[in-house]
């Protein structure tokens, strides 16, 4: 097996698994008198872990909401005892220095500002009430703009040679990145480290070619396609269609990774090559919110990951929450990317918030809107899942993020969804199929549908009944999600990656993995056979038949 | 959603999760000072299960060494306080009462010394040395006697009209079945019960097919195909035509119950769809001994799920073991159904074990053979794990059941692997290709290649690195097997089954799952607008050129 002959036993710096043999939890296992708790291998090899004698961790990550949905299982790593070093660029909006990590940053020609109008304008373009076709020419020239600033970014960080050096040299055992943008596989490849991949989802089932997964479009609803699993076949056509149209779509941000890896690499890479080097692929998602389909051993399904790091409310938030009486509180967030929004619509949603008796706390930084009610506070930022983890929440206004989503769904909170973009529309699909929350077009929607949007999610119970069962069967899991995250980062650091999970189909073509050189073959193979049989046997017609014929034909002749 | 609207929230026995918000689980997460151990969330679930108001679980098992490797969760499940229920026909040969389980036994018109027959030729044909053709036909004819016993013991018990409404009348929360024989699963449908299966693999594909998991030939081995997950041109021709023909291979042994379940569940069912019934597929498998693949949510690994269970020696074995000096010993079965071989391989085997150093411990039943040599000792039993995880092994002799090979991963102990029948030539040939052991054909091998096979593996160090790294990349895993089991055992009783992980391909015909009605639809659309652009294309054209050349050569001929 190439993986075994290739891959040498870890003997790196983490050997946690190997301080503690079968044998020793088998005895104690064996020994203990009672019924033996459902933890105690796991629980063994947690107490034995050598805390202080960490590994070091490489950490490329994605700058906006990626890098903050990260800040748990770098916090969590670095309890262990491990050194992470991050790498951004000094333009970085989102990542900042902090106790738990050391930042690494690098010079880019653009400023921070620059990076901050491009998240800004993406919150503020989805309000632009736009043309269909003006809005794709739209979308389509940012996101170019934007792919190049980052394309940029990357570019500068696997040029600076000096830095690149230095992560050389400074013997790391693994790489945890996003591969939302494939710098971080690159940074991998070149110093020849296992990584580890952390996201959510990419675009153009990118994911899925990336770990071999198969994909059928007949129940796989396709990103952005609003399907669900079960599809009409009109739904299938479309599901079909979107996935066809991938690749293309697919090539502006992408494609541009190709020339730059095969630089820096000093060989062919293709952007799937890219992909498909990871050792494990941590995604943010699981199959209560997702639908169920085919999965690869490398895939570890980490859903509702931030949702357990709970804190008490500050007095401020107390506050609030405890003059909400009865009633109780409706949270409302557009995320972190999004908290200023054009005043008319933000007068529409005021008059909404004002038609119902709970007490709103809405983020948002922008100018208060004149029509706001009493019942509606605004606020700079919110601790979102503490405020959604409080008996008093009632309703969750969200624009249904995979983050968002499921902090909605591990506090059992019915939700109304304005999504903006990306996933977001098949977030909420999902959990409108579900019956846990109702979905509006931020664009279209009335002052009155947000308000009776509410009015259901709070009243009708069964959106609580829905979502409370779903928040059950979310957390009713044998480890916690950052548990395991944090043990299949430190598996790969222990074992330099995971060669035996990586399916044999990497080293096949695509015709070969659809057995196309295979089937033909034997379609030849059958051809050929019929072919050979049908002239063996006209020729033995010709001979038998066709002599009885020509002898039969002079005799009546002759007997004529 | 359709599981999501059947399936009312469960109510049942085991509310273990539910017992503990995420919220009690996140503050305590918050408040603890050091690194978060990395189990808490699952030790808090752990310590709060009410262990004493435990469910109710059927247990329908398949006789021989499928039950034997069932009995380590039906043990800690009994221990965790549920009420475990076994049902077996009379003739059950390992099947027996135990403080453990209730077992309840129904009639049947044939004796215990029947099947034990079937199991005892099983044993016996492998030895016998007949021509391929000869050896086919008997195989098949043996393989239709003893399915046809196994389904009028199945037969028996769904007709045993008091033993079932006794059943009807117990109200269990699920059913644990072992799908070899699909009688399981048809009392869960019967009984409308939820159902987890346990097993190592089905024949003929129909996991895969029960599952709705994808698996493509191209990679992934078939069963009996002796092939790796790389293939040559050749193998894969191999695969496909194995791939091809499975459907009518398996014909004699499962189609027979299509009219039984037929009739009792009074509709028309599939054997595919007795397969689909399972709510959680415990695989009893892992990426460390099989090749990585496509797998599915419902599926469960829990490969090496016996290994935990470990003794200290009794005083027998650890004087044979330590008197055993510094050469050690060699465990040497043939499994719990082969036990006895005839006379001429036995001398063979005896001369062979003669030639090393090493103390043998041969479990073998049969006449002792007259040229045994004083290293090897023969036992009616043995302690195959408790003598594997002792220091001095030094290799393992074994036929290569799944069982044994999880037994001789996570001890690290080498093996010569003598596979006999069903799935133990392909796990043979998996421990081969990753170097931790070598497999003989236990017909054709002589003395001498025993001996030097066992030579090798004892004295080249690389048997023992490799298996050493196996073992390890085995045993790190965040759960032990028998946690994981008993957890989705328990989940399914809890939840009244895991609709949420049923993939929606159950619910499309074979040409939707391939989108073949789509791909259909879209080329009819392409030929029909190339066709009709053609058309309107050749219209203008004779319009335009047509009329043209008309108006010209009047011209022309008026010029003249």
């Amino acid at each position: 097996m190439d993986w075994f002959l290739q891959h040498e036993v870890g003997e790196g710096k983490l050997l946690v698994g190997e301080s503690l043999g079968s044998k020793d939890k088998g005895t104690m296992a064996a020994e203990a008198p009672g019924p033996r708790p459902l933890v105690l291998g796991l629980l063994l090899c947690a107490l034995s872990a050598p805390v202080s004698q960490g590994g070091k961790l490489l950490l490329i990550p994605v700058d906006g909401s990626h890098w903050l949905s990260m800040l748990g299982v770098v916090k969590q790593l670095h309890q262990r005892g491990h050194e992470v070093v991050v790498i951004a660029s000094e333009a970085s909006v989102y990542i900042k220095g902090a106790a738990f990590y050391t930042l690494k940053r690098y010079p880019v020609p653009f400023r921070r500002e620059d990076v901050e109008a491009t998240f800004t304008s993406l919150g503020r373009g989805v309000f632009e009430n736009v043309p269909l076709l003006r809005r794709v020419i739209k979308t389509y020239k940012k996101v170019k703009e934007d792919s190049a600033l980052l394309l940029s970014a990357c570019s500068h960080l696997l040029h600076n040679k000096e830095l690149m050096a230095s992560l050389a040299e400074s013997s790391f055992d693994a790489v945890l990145t996003d591969p939302f943008l494939p710098c971080g596989p690159i940074v991998a490849l070149y110093l020849a480290l296992p990584a580890v991949f952390f996201l959510h989802a990419l675009p153009c089932s990118l994911d899925f070619q990336g770990t071999q997964c198969p994909n059928p479009p007949s129940y796989v609803p396709r990103a952005l396609s609003l399907n669900s699993d079960h599809m009409t076949f009109l739904q299938r056509v479309k599901n079909m269609l979107i996935f066809l149209s991938e690749s293309f779509l697919c090539n502006v941000v992408y494609s541009p990774y190709e020339p730059l890896a095969s630089e820096v690499l000093q060989k062919d890479v293709t952007v799937q090559e890219l992909m498909g080097s990871a050792s494990i692929w941590l995604l943010k998602g699981d199959f209560v919110k997702d639908y169920s389909r085919p999965i690869m051993p490398s895939m570890v399904f980490v859903g509702g990951i931030n949702c357990a790091s709970k804190n008490p409310l500050s007095k401020e938030f107390e506050a609030y929450v405890n003059a909400s009486g009865e009633h109780g509180i409706v949270v409302f967030s557009l995320g972190s990317m999004v908290s200023d929004i054009p005043e008319k619509k933000a007068m529409e949603i005021a008059d909404a918030l004002g038609k119902i008796p709970q007490t709103v706390l809405w983020r948002y930084t922008g100018t208060p809107p004149p029509n706001l009610s009493k019942n509606t506070i605004l606020v700079k930022w919110l601790p979102q899942n503490d405020l959604l983890g409080h008996p008093k929440a009632r309703a969750f206004i969200t624009h249904s993020g995979s983050h968002g989503i499921y902090e909605g769904i591990c506090n059992g909170v019915p939700m109304v969804m304005l999504p903006l973009f990306g996933d977001q529309m098949d977030n909420a699909k999902r959990m409108e199929t579900r019956g846990a929350g109702v979905t509006l077009n931020v664009l279209e929607m009335t002052s009155a549908d947000l308000a009776n949007a509410l009015k259901a999610v709070i009243n009708d119970k069964s959106y609580k009944e829905n979502i409370m069962h779903l928040s059950r069967l979310h957390k009713d899991r044998p480890i916690e999600p950052l548990d395991l995250a944090v043990f299949w980062v430190e598996f790969v650091m222990r074992h330099k990656g995971a060669p035996h999970l990586r399916p044999a189909a990497h080293d096949l073509t695509w015709y070969q993995y659809h057995s196309l050189d295979v089937i033909g073959f034997l379609l030849a193979v059958v051809l050929g056979v019929v072919f050979i049989t049908y002239k063996c046997c006209a020729f033995g017609c010709r001979k038998c038949f066709g002599k009885k014929g020509r002898v039969k034909k002079p005799h009546k002749s002759k007997a004529h």
